[in-house]
């Protein structure tokens, strides 16, 4: 059956079928003119809001509904994790041109219900409406932080150690083999590629480092480490130096590239990887390590910050002014 | 100059100038992964959010920037009022073609600008990307309520008197003068155009019938009477006889299209009217006609809450059910 036969009553009403909640701080949830929820004392409210467009973020020839809906609230719950905060509700809002299928749009809620069941985020709100071509996905996320552990971007400091969680480029890479089209794949492969459509938003990563205050400053590595670092370098007003050396590459990301020089440059402009890049000051920066222990994802110390200046640090101790940067929207 | 030689990130620079705000409850603004905001005590936080794309919900050959900017804003302004709310923050995406102008982009802030702070609404939060085709615009809204005065869909009964805002059908006349194109236009023909391309969200007469606890259920005409009468019925489990008679139709309708049934039909199925539909309990709507007089947008009493079954009667007394609906996604 097509959207045009369903109608937008009948999508919202299936939406509202899945997506229904039992969180008792919800007062009124989808169907009423506004979603109505209460909040704990005590707490600021954070909330983000980021789009996917199809033939822009992604094209259906290699993306899943499922997966669709589980990477674009995991991409919002990466905000969340970036500023240290809980993640409580998200609306989501749906433009879909009438030839697309009732099928494809309830197996793109369930991805969105299961990304968002998995963090305990309620669906409290939204809206349908039809497009003329492009498939265009707005979610915004309302979470919760206490404003003693909340993290901006602002606050590194010259001598702060620069970290980051897990691998870098995996997702770049993934989506390069996605564009080259089916064949048989090996396991290594299938990592790369459910790296760049279901990003894992580092939400248990972000809360530690903010409840232990940890990090002075952090972003989530959306455009890539290049883009990224120079974010947090312009709001706090200092430089860094990458170490290339200590830039973590996944093997799975060496066994497919095979070229060190390759992979350090989907790591710095690949973009996607939604891992959590964070400064640490250099007396913390030991006891973070012994820390981290018991945590799932590695941590990386690649860098430091410096009074200015954005370089990279190669392996002979050159330092190289990073310029490029990852993508840019409407520049590609 | 186009956004393709602007970039994303000029773009967002120029948007952190223009929506910079000194509330004083915004712990962070735009500019971090996520916007950080103190709530009042005492009140739920109500949100909602809603979509203008480019080709569906408007054309760029007869809406300005400026327009589009403040319709933008007061469509979802006009849910909080439906709530009985008070508007606080907005959060705005943008998906717009990498060949618009930023002269374009520059006014169409403006306009969200300029309708947000007529209410005192700031803007928090948002994210810009490109897109292949079509603008597209989501814009999130928080608000608060008390939940003593919040006004839901749900509440109507039987006997419960109907009430509208202002005047029905003229943002469907106005589109369709719109539509017809440039030429000589009348002072009415314009009042109908302005009520389609920027329609005022009746925030002062929601809240107003909120704190005096007027309104048993409360929505928003966006799709037309015929369709937002049947939400609040099918909420709140009640029928409704609407008195054709009784349906406040403009002197600038009735001079550009001098036709009763036309007339009606715009006011039923027409839609983004955006003015308030409520019931009020019948002991109430005697006190409400006398507290209304020093409000500036005429109320009217349309009809009546029934056990079920939703009918238009006409002069004649005769009651005819009420099928058929407004504007419908994908079915169009």
């Amino acid at each position: 059956m097509k959207l045009s036969q369903l109608g937008e009553f009948g999508l919202i009403k299936n939406a509202r079928d899945i997506f229904k909640s039992l969180n008792e701080n919800i007062v009124v949830g989808i169907g009423d003119d506004c979603a109505a929820i209460k909040l704990r004392k005590g707490f600021l409210l954070i909330t983000t809001t980021d789009a996917l467009v199809e033939g822009i973020h992604f094209k259906l020839d290699y993306i899943e509904p499922y997966q669709l809906g589980i990477k674009s609230i995991n991409i919002n719950l990466s905000d969340i994790a970036a500023m240290g905060g809980i993640p409580l509700y998200a609306l989501l809002s749906i433009a879909a041109p009438p030839n697309f299928s009732v099928k494809f749009m309830g197996e793109f809620f369930k991805g969105i219900k299961d990304g968002a069941k998995r963090y305990k985020v309620s669906i409290i709100g939204g809206n349908v409406s039809s497009s003329k071509n492009e498939l265009s996905i707005n979610i915004t996320i309302l979470g919760e932080v206490e404003k003693k552990y909340m993290v901006l971007r602002n606050g590194a400091k010259a001598g702060d150690k620069i970290f980051v969680t897990g691998w870098l480029g995996d997702s770049a890479a993934g989506l390069a083999i996605l564009k080259k089209g089916q064949g048989a794949r090996g396991k290594g492969q299938e990592k790369l590629i459910n790296k760049h459509l279901m990003p894992i938003p580092r939400l248990t990563e972000g809360r530690f480092l903010a409840v232990k205050k940890l990090a002075t400053s952090m972003i989530d590595i959306s455009d890539g480490l290049a883009s990224d670092i120079r974010r947090i370098c312009e709001e706090s007003n200092v430089g860094a130096n990458i170490f290339t050396k200590n830039i973590p590459i996944s093997r799975e990301l060496k066994s497919e590239i095979r070229n060190p020089k390759s992979e350090i440059n989907l790591a710095l402009y690949g973009g996607e990887d939604y891992e959590l890049l964070f400064a640490v000051k250099p007396e913390k920066a030991g006891k973070l390590k012994s820390l981290w222990e018991d945590m799932k994802i590695p941590i990386t110390m690649i860098g430091e910050i410096t009074k200015r200046g954005i370089n990279l640090v190669n392996t002979d101790g050159k330092a190289i002014p990073l310029t490029k940067e990852g993508y840019n929207h409407f520049k590609g």
